[in-house]
């Protein structure tokens, strides 16, 4: 089982179909657990993929689109109807601090939940840990959107072939790694010179939006990235005020910020079959993925 | 195709399974179109049974918790995003105004509906036409819940066998029908003398409630009622408090109000098979009906 892993729980952009869901993306990242915009339905499709809400450790809401945060309160109620007493983190736009408690306080039930409500009004980061970080930057969309990035810090390893050629043998470098400094007949090794950083994991999380340079920056270099592809060609897409990309955009976009493997996802509903959107974001980028309902991705 | 039918959204009691969703009923009543209890889900779970949100044109609340009424936010977006034009009532219990509004102003949306709140403060008749009349009546919940009953008004007509018996012809009694009376040889008919009543169609909704007064008057004699029936025996209700009926209750009280074909719904998370309802209510109730999502019922 891989360290860290999405699972899809809903892929359709402002409406649900028969077949595809609103919104709704559950990351297992070691420990943690990251649930990003749950639409309308999400306690429900967490059951039938596999999802359970004691799972949850984070909520991510993008925007206060309903396609986006219906769900959130059946996901809260269904915390509290299950016990999970570990304290659960919502991160969401502060503009939309009135929403956020109409849906956290949505109807009665008997609380039991251990929510810490967590606005963001500016971008950077939101949450840190020693081993992992956590950012938003505001996209830009029609109404306030922050997209998320989950970067885990690199990791300091010797460049053992580097040593090894200074003429340092295992039980050496061994030693160098411990004390940081090492002294061979007169000559002094230091741990910084033989270092190398081995870049920790990146998820990134970007939509609702029009391409643009904080989704470039949420997305660089990320391992495994959501990003929204709302529409099949400019053609389809009403006007500009709407603020999404077409599927050409969005892989132009993961292309250009080295994305290893971009899952595209928020179709319209005018779209009945996607193979035409897989087409167009393999022709840009050959590991691109169209995200359905049910899948899992490790990475 | 009959004039009254009503197409099950979902059944479940308080969660949603993989398989059974929060409630969710449609009545499709000659050109009225009535949702009662929108779940979470209920948007989605239209489209795969097929109602059209343009078919809506009340929307009855029983009470406010979240199985009840999660969907409401969905389905009033939707309303809005069809462009539907006509006015659309939402009943519900004034004690849960907040609620309410919450629901209604739970997202960013561009509001384009027409809805009218009715907040439903006392028992007795909540709309009424020259046909039909829809009633409320407080049940025995632990959060205040109104039971639903849709009457058709009786129609008068002539009883043509006592006219007859009565040395009436056919034209005589045409007549009759036309002035209230008739003078023959001397002798005066009065149209009232022959007429007999041919009651109307009845529907109701009850739930969530203990077995009570009120729910056996809102179902005397209904053609078709759905009735809550959340537990298989006494011994799985965790304590009186919780104010639900097990299914034997529900079928007993749905046989002693003359119920003509009860449907039973709104079942514990804890049953994966529902045969054993099915065995206990048409032991007691010869016609009656386990609710399933995606049947449709004429009556």
């Amino acid at each position: 089982m891989s360290a860290h892993s999405l699972s899809i729980l809903g892929t359709s952009s402002q409406l649900p179909t028969r077949d595809r869901n609103h919104s709704g993306f559950f990351v297992r990242w070691q420990q943690h657990g990251f649930l990003f915009d749950p639409g309308e339905g999400t306690q429900q499709h967490m059951l039938r993929y596999g999802v359970k809400a004691s799972q949850i450790t984070k909520i991510f809401i993008s925007h206060f689109h309903g396609d986006h945060c219906l769900g959130l309160p059946g996901v809260i109620q269904r915390l509290s109807n299950d016990g999970v007493a570990h304290v659960v983190e919502v991160y969401y736009p502060a503009s939309g601090e009135a929403f956020f408690q109409r849906l956290r306080y949505a109807s009665h039930f008997h609380d039991r939940t251990n929510l810490c409500p967590c606005p963001i009004s500016a971008n950077g980061p939101v949450w840190q840990s020693e081993r992992l970080a956590i950012y938003a930057e505001r996209l830009e969309h029609n109404v306030e959107c922050f997209g998320y990035r989950v970067e885990e810090k690199g990791k300091l390893s010797v460049d053992a072939e580097k040593a090894q050629r200074a003429g340092l043998s295992g039980p050496q470098i061994g030693a160098l790694k411990q004390s940081g400094s090492l002294s061979v007949d007169g000559k002094v090794f230091k741990l910084r010179d033989f270092s190398i950083e081995k870049p920790g994991t990146v998820f990134a999380f970007v939509q609702d939006t029009r391409s643009c340079p904080a989704a470039r920056r949420l997305l660089d270099n990320a391992h495994l990235a959501v990003l929204e592809a709302t529409y099949l060609n400019a053609q389809d897409r009403p006007d500009e005020t709407v603020s999404h990309m077409t599927i050409e955009e969005a892989a132009q976009l993961a292309s250009q910020a080295r994305v290893v493997a971009p899952v595209f996802t928020h179709f319209s509903t005018r779209y009945n079959d996607l193979e035409a959107f897989s087409q167009v974001a393999t022709g840009i980028h050959p590991s691109a993925l169209i995200a359905r309902e049910g899948d899992v991705h490790d990475f």
